[in-house]
């Protein structure tokens, strides 16, 4: 008999082990104990975010110590780009079994070239789900984060199709959309669609507040309040997906500048503001038709 | 008796007249027959704006001829801001009382000074109620979208201290929160808090649309669909706050462009990610504090 709120499919993986239960790896732990609870989470993190995860029912075992990942079947890199490289380098140690090994990095050359020295029993796919949140930490972490959302895998080399089938699976029973991108092609279009946002939205605010002080910010209307959501993002994140991207997000900062140059030239006549502002139209409105808002997202 | 909805003081004004009846106009109208409903409401527009705003009872007199505003003891200008300035030219011909005038417009300082040429049985005070709304038009147009919001009086000069009074207490009635600010005040930090995301948020979804194409907006998170929201505004409005401003959103344009400038620069280092996600955070939590999300606004 099926539990409510449990799958009916049989766990693609019986022990699961997470490292980094931050938004993304807290909200993978509560997905796989709602929909699998017989399914093993192995949490590594600090003691303070596994105490957290425990009392959540996210983890059904806790360490700081990676060894405690030995008998894992599938491990996620949950941690930022620059840590999981270096936990990759730690795997052979720690993980005795054939696992299939992800990470969700919001960047993906770095960490598919990386892989490539892992032992050969590893199977290594890239991940990375889009269900972002405007705040981080297990205590934002919920099992819906991934529901309806991309969840993009970046297969490198031949021989992964069966562990690709697998982890396709996986996420389809979170209830994201799993797709598949080239590692490149991907840090491309995250470098306009994700990276050029947050960098954009941090650099407004920031100016914003330095040039008007709290007797600016107490009269504004909903725009900047919605424009800068993303301002609250963690600068330690954002630091690895910068380093780790810089190539592509240059020339994207470069795009937006020269477009701003533009408009600040123009802003006395016509052409400039129409010519933005209908393509911005445009887009957003495309946008808007590609997104569906899911439940609890604000 | 007091109907449900309506209020319990006098309308302060017998014969409200509004030219330009979208967002802003067509709210106000709304607001004031569900707090007045004895209140005259006269509107000026387009005949197709005129007859949606007749089908929501938002006004009470439709005309696409100021004349019609003859014997208003308030005129309320809801037009783009030049189109507002040159209202001010022709109020002398239409308006045939002592009326008060004030307009809506998000920019203060080249409508005040027109007003000057104003006959002096008129007592004009700019206004800038910042309601906003993702979508403008009648048709978006709601009764409470200034509750709990600032809106911005810019009086200048002598003797209207009792216009300034009867201005705030029927903004109050709407649920608005009456502040006084010099125009050039106003403009320099509108050019921050409102302008300058505008531009930004315009130039950012035209250069990510353009790049990425419908491939990468399927592919994004939450992110850029909040960073984005004000992607649809009008260019027609946006013209004229540009225009009337632009010796102040020049230079609100120049920091943002250096500090996106520095950040491209530092992308391979902490220093400026950590700098400016520091000053960010900071400023976007006091935002938060500062801001009262009210009903209905998504």
């Amino acid at each position: 008999m099926i539990q409510p709120g449990t799958s009916a499919t049989p766990p693609p993986f019986d022990k699961v082990a997470i490292v980094g239960l931050g938004l993304i790896g807290g909200s993978i732990a509560l997905a796989i104990k709602q929909h699998w609870p017989s399914c093993l989470v192995i949490g590594v993190d600090q003691k303070d975010v596994l105490e957290q995860a425990m009392l959540r029912y996210a983890i059904d075992v806790a360490a700081d110590d990676p060894v405690v990942m030995a008998e894992a079947d599938l491990v996620i890199l949950a941690a930022p780009v620059e840590q999981n490289i270096d936990l990759l380098a730690e795997l052979d140690d720690c993980v005795t079994t054939r696992a299939i090994i992800t990470d969700v990095g919001s960047t993906k050359r770095t960490t598919v070239e990386a892989a490539k020295q892992l032992p050969t029993r590893f199977t290594f796919i890239g991940g990375h789900p889009l269900g972002g949140a405007p705040r981080g930490g297990i205590r934002h972490a919920r099992p819906d984060l991934f529901v309806g959302r991309p969840w993009l895998f970046t297969p490198d080399g031949e021989a992964v199709a069966e562990a690709l089938e697998c982890l396709s699976g996986f996420v389809r029973t979170l209830g994201a959309e799993p797709h598949v991108v080239d590692p490149a092609e991907h840090d491309r279009l995250l470098a306009f669609v994700s990276h050029l946002p947050q960098l954009t939205t941090s650099a407004l605010m920031h100016v914003v507040g330095r040039a008007t002080g709290e007797r600016g910010l107490a009269l504004t209307g909903r725009g900047l309040y919605d424009a800068t959501r993303l301002a609250s993002s963690p600068a330690d994140i954002w630091r690895d997906i910068c380093r780790s991207n810089a190539d592509a997000i240059g020339p994207a900062l470069d795009d937006l500048i020269a477009e701003l140059q533009a408009l600040r030239d123009g802003l006395d006549t016509n052409t400039e503001i129409n010519r933005v502002f209908e393509s911005a139209g445009e887009w957003r409105a495309k946008l808007a038709a590609l997104s569906k808002p899911t439940k609890g997202s604000a």
